[in-house]
């Protein structure tokens, strides 16, 4: 049997178990944004790793290494937000094939540190190592929590109102751009941009970790209608997602338009919107909107709700259940956040 | 310029200065086993990463994935064992092609899971993902240690004397069975074992860490001869081996012999012996070879001294300056520690 038979997630089903026996007091390992070890004084101890290879995660003709060592680390920052956490350090292991510029390691490494240095994260260590072809690049991080704010994949409930704190499928649009080789004008660029630099949503993840009516939290990475079901999954519920709220920007919306695109396929499962996604108790949502609001001058976004049967994830538009068109979803209107 | 042209010593001191500045206070980071991370208590907190990438460190073909699975564990705790500490959690990032055969999965992790267990070190998370060649093992692994016991490469002064904790050249000799694919008796076979089952020196480490007249530490992991230069760039010394006193194995003379191998070449320059190199202060010596010796019923070896001109290494036999053979190196033999 081939790896491609069972896919990642019926790898990590497949490995996982041994490794989730006798884990020390206060520690949870693999399952989450991010590892959390307690410190004992109230405070978590945070890790994460994310690995971007070369041709399956960028293609160096299309990206500039400024805005790929940006990325690197930006991916991993979003992990620590999801827990509600404020990353302190990062570990670099780069493979580099030997003809590699070194104005290309250069501009990589000045994208990696203009981050590092905007979010006080120290670069303190790391490896090295020839690669027989494609750009390996993993990043781990540490970063640090109050054990109370930290958000688990596992805590949501029925009820629950489902919501994320940025527009979707941006970054889906953006790779569009580039691998169909779209003329560029100012919806694409933003979209480009949006691809190649996203944003770890890491004061919005401090402001909702501190809010207890804030249950589950983890980041956007395969698209909303992937990671939904990691939450189904540790929670043990199902969810209802209403497409027509789904936060859109206009210049996707416009994008979406011109070019012809699916804009619910983009918007649900496009992928690298690396906001978050969260559930929020019903009786607290009104209190949690307030201080986003308050804070970042926008909307959070409720999209849906945990609700249903377990496992089950079910679509609505405007009230009713939605038909997916030819490419299993289906056209419509999103709001932007 | 080209990667190739630099090297890769070249590449962190391009790449390292931006990221030396304004380490918050307490904080170790690159040019070091692990970076230290002050915990406020007198202990710290040891963080390591380490890459191994297929065709550039390990063939496939050559290799089984149990081991493998061992040895991508062992050479990250191998830091650990060098800042005298103690490794308690792991971070694997693992590409993988997707033709992959899900038994080598299942053996790879046997491999990993069967040290962690060993040392009690709890594989906390990780990332999967797929590789359009080779397969790609990133491990970080968390330890803690003592304040008082870590050992800076940059500690070493002059006239200590230079020890090791084991055998070299052995994995280097193993490397060579494989590679000219020679027939395997009994020395062959230890000297594989020793290629693809390296130890981490942990119990050593922490001894030697806990001994006060031990002054620097680091792994062999580039070979002697490559590594006592990290000490001496920072240490600002040089450095004076005894090629006669470097220990070496029954299996390895007699295979050396047998094969026609520069065993000199091996010793001193072969890499991937995951032993320690250290230095120890002269006052102290019998101290920490009975410590050693009571403890481990073998020799701490002393195999020559910090001494001489800044950056200047220099190789001994007998008593007289050595003439390097053909290869770089000349022929001799060695006593067993």
């Amino acid at each position: 049997m081939k790896l491609s038979e069972i896919g990642e997630f019926g790898l990590i089903n497949r490995i996982s178990p041994p490794f989730l026996h006798d884990l020390p007091e206060g520690v949870v390992g693999i399952g989450d944004d991010a590892a959390i070890i307690e410190r004992g004084n109230g405070e978590a101890l945070l890790v994460t790793t994310d690995t971007l290879v070369e041709e399956i995660h960028f293609l160096k003709a299309k990206t500039s290494p400024r805005e790929l060592g940006e990325k690197s680390l930006a991916v991993n920052l979003s992990d620590i937000a999801a827990m509600g956490g404020t990353p302190t350090s990062a570990f670099l292991a780069l493979g580099l094939p030997r003809d590699t510029g070194v104005e290309w390691i250069d501009e990589f490494f000045a994208g990696l540190h203009q981050l590092a240095a905007r979010e006080r994260v120290a670069l303190l260590g790391g490896d090295t190592t020839r690669s027989p072809g494609p750009i390996l690049i993993t990043i781990t991080v540490l970063g640090r929590a109050p054990l109370s704010h930290i958000k688990r994949r596992s805590a949501a409930q029925a009820g629950d109102i489902l919501c994320v704190t940025g527009d979707l499928g941006d970054s889906a649009g953006g790779l569009r751009v580039m691998l169909e080789e779209l003329p560029v004008g100012e919806d694409e660029r933003y979209l480009l941009e949006r691809h190649h630099r996203p944003r770890a949503h890491l004061a919005e993840g401090r402001l909702l970790g501190a809010q207890p009516g804030v249950r589950a939290m983890m980041d956007v990475s395969d698209g909303v209608d992937s990671d939904i079901r990691r939450i189904m999954e540790q929670s043990s519920c199902g969810a209802r997602i209403d497409l027509e709220q789904l936060p859109v920007s206009p210049a996707l919306r416009s994008a979406s338009s011109h070019h012809g695109w699916d804009l619910t396929e983009l918007v649900l499962a496009g992928g690298e919107d690396y906001c978050l996604l969260l559930t929020v108790d019903p009786s607290a949502m009104a209190t949690v909107s307030e201080a986003f609001r308050e804070k970042f001058a926008r909307e959070l976004s409720a999209i849906g709700t945990i609700a249903g049967a377990q496992g089950r994830l079910e679509l609505f538009r405007d009230g009713r259940p939605a038909r997916l068109g030819k490419h299993g979803f289906d056209h419509f209107l999103g709001r932007s956040a």
